[in-house]
């Protein structure tokens, strides 16, 4: 890998965020993929945001399903964080036969112990680079138990916990 | 505030986000504000996007220069991402004479106390609803002495701390 690239990284794994499973229903079944290039865009109309590479396997599952769940995960969930980044690497069903999960109007598996959830339509996709960046509509949301968070920083995960400010 | 926003923006809450100071340089003088949605698309080419209301003062300064820095704030940088979101709702000459700023190629204020600092052209922008999405290709990076992260989740500032995982 070339320098700047490693610096890119670098900077980026610097960059703290929320870990997530993105979830869709496809033709052939669930899937979904952990990742933290997820950001939340406007609340009118509600939208998030998602990057995702299109090398991915799963990539043209999502396209053709055209809606996502965004599952904002809390820190009880750090193992299933692993799983769905392919950690060990099962088959999509084993992967969701660890958690339990509902399903709101589109369709897509939301985590029901997500901190959130947020089951949207896939609006618009921009193509940048290696990556997509898919545009979800909100349409509906699923409020977990869990306030906390999990949050990814420097090739670690970590927790933020409610009433506990820096 | 109807229902569903207030739902949205409470889901929002718990998708925990780095903190950062999102600056450039206009030509009435630099100017800058804090923004957590901000997030890393892709390394092929190195972009960085960053949403921004384009009901904002600074919107059409941003545009106009084509260029800004992403300066991802380190937990003791805390005073001044509660100065960059106005409060204190100091001029801008007072708010950047509260830290140390360097020069990259574009020109664009880095905090030189940040964890990182991504100096970027505007490669293009997206309005999605009330916001712009506005897509930085790296130019320069700027790799600060701290490590640790600053994290805004459930509208509190948390401190993420290297070598302390979850």
């Amino acid at each position: 890998m070339n320098e700047a690239r490693v610096r890119f990284r670098e900077a980026m794994s610097r960059l703290g965020a929320a870990v997530n499973i993105i979830t869709t229903a496809g033709a052939q079944g669930d899937t979904g993929f952990t990742a933290s290039a997820v950001c939340s865009v406007t609340d009118d109309p509600a939208t998030v945001l998602v990057c995702m590479n299109r090398a991915s396997r799963q990539h043209d599952i999502f396209q053709r399903a055209g809606v996502l769940c965004v599952n904002v995960l809390a820190p009880a969930d750090e193992e299933m964080a692993a799983i769905f980044a392919g950690q060990p690497d099962l088959p999509m069903p084993e992967r969701f036969a660890r958690g339990s999960w509902l399903r709101l109007g589109t369709g897509a598996p939301v985590l029901q112990s997500a901190a959130a959830a947020l089951d949207c339509r896939i609006s618009q996709v921009l193509e940048v680079g290696s990556h997509s960046v898919m545009f979800g509509l909100v349409q509906e949301i699923h409020l977990g138990a869990a306030t906390s968070g999990l949050i990814y920083h420097r090739r670690t995960y970590h927790r933020v916990v409610s009433g506990q400010p820096a």
